[in-house]
């Protein structure tokens, strides 16, 4: 039985939490947060702490807090012999000042009060001794069936894609509401379309997926939706995004 | 009962025909394209045709054929009494020669032999007589739950709007693609991200959702993912991406 103890009272150690507390292999001997507020969402049968002085004995320490507080969270963990790993996607896993640390980055966007299944999320795992990355597997396979050993700089290029996947592909739904809206139209008409393009790039390369007036290189569509267009900044992007699509397919047009 | 006719045989032709086929109240009486090979995957039940001058009489009469061949082909309707509708989000109604004639598009992207439910796909639906109006409404609710009938202008508006959450959407998954595999990542590692991210705006607007370093306004997560990035298409995206996150939520840093 592995010994953990969740640092952070945010979204991502929340699901941490809830996924862990399931768990017959792992047991969470404490969580920590700044602000007793916080941690009135986590079940009350484990025990909470708001001073970072208490910290408890166990195997691994997971620091699930934002980007900038992690290298100091680190600091009360110092003196511990147990395994402490956080959870960024950017941050280097140096920063930890324990001799004994790690990562735990489960590659998801968690969203508050929104369940979500953890053994499909794939969680991107690093030690920096070779008997914690077992550790730290072990942890991994506990709640996810997808655990990557991957080194920190492949994580940093991995946040980078997800940065692309994620962060800007919403930014995109969020233009094509707005252009709905001011059409007098609901984003529902949009909400299918958006989930079947997500599908389809399940089995199929989005290389392969590519479709639409840039991929076909119709320069009478690309000139009608210009014309279309009021706002600068999406037309410098809708410019840029056909531009692009034109440029990787032009050997096959 | 309606009688219809379709007009092409690529992924539009297909999925609609798989939709009525199923249906009681709508019977296709023949199915017409250009050349007898495409016409196979179509079940051997309806009559089909190469033959444009041999298209029999039908209450309405769906092209769904590409773009700029909806003109053309709408010239061998010309004589006929029925609805002539096409399936275009951004082809004019009025390219159709026959004076009844009308819109009939259904929102979402087709992959060859990819079973979808039409119940939940939006038909956008126009008709130049009131009365063929409800004729067309009443083919769209036939097979999908949800109609709505919108003007030529709002369909084009909304077919740009699609261009960006689909279009646009697959060249960014493309990108981060590019950024896995160049680290020897499997794409694998992004795909439950991309499609949680396309599932959190089903129920949450895309404006509320938005994270990531431009959101937070995080200059040094975005010097970082800068200096990580090589290519040069894929840098302007970046900084224009940024540039317009931070611009749309400037008020509320």
């Amino acid at each position: 039985m592995l010994s953990i103890v969740i640092v952070g009272t945010g979204n991502v150690a929340k699901h941490l939490f809830n996924a862990f507390a399931k768990s017959e292999e792992v047991k969470i001997v404490q969580v920590v947060g700044r602000n007793q507020n916080s941690l009135e969402g986590f079940s009350n049968i484990v025990p909470f702490s708001n001073d970072f002085a208490q910290i408890v004995d166990a195997d691994v320490y997971i620091i699930a807090v934002k980007d900038d507080a992690i290298a100091k969270v680190s600091q009360s963990l110092a003196s511990k012999k147990g395994i402490v790993v956080h959870t960024s996607g950017s941050v280097e896993m140096d920063s930890i000042v324990s001799p004994n640390r790690g990562v735990f980055y489960p590659l998801q966007t968690f969203t508050k009060d929104k369940a979500l299944d953890f053994k499909s999320i794939p969680i991107c795992i690093e030690a920096k001794q070779d008997e914690s990355l077992k550790v730290v597997q072990m942890l991994g396979e506990d709640i996810s069936e997808k655990v990557y050993v991957i080194t920190s700089d492949q994580r940093k290029k991995l946040h980078l894609a997800a940065v692309f996947a994620n962060n800007f592909t919403n930014h995109l739904y969020s233009i094509s509401e707005s252009i709905c809206l001011q059409e007098g139209l609901s984003f529902e008409l949009l909400q299918p379309l958006i989930l079947e393009t997500a599908k389809k790039i399940q089995s199929i390369s989005p290389k392969e997926a590519q479709t639409g007036p840039a991929r076909r290189n119709d320069k009478k569509s690309i000139q009608n939706h210009l014309s279309l267009l009021k706002d600068k900044k999406q037309t410098e992007l809708y410019i840029l995004f056909s531009e692009a699509i034109k440029k990787r397919y032009e050997e096959e047009l």
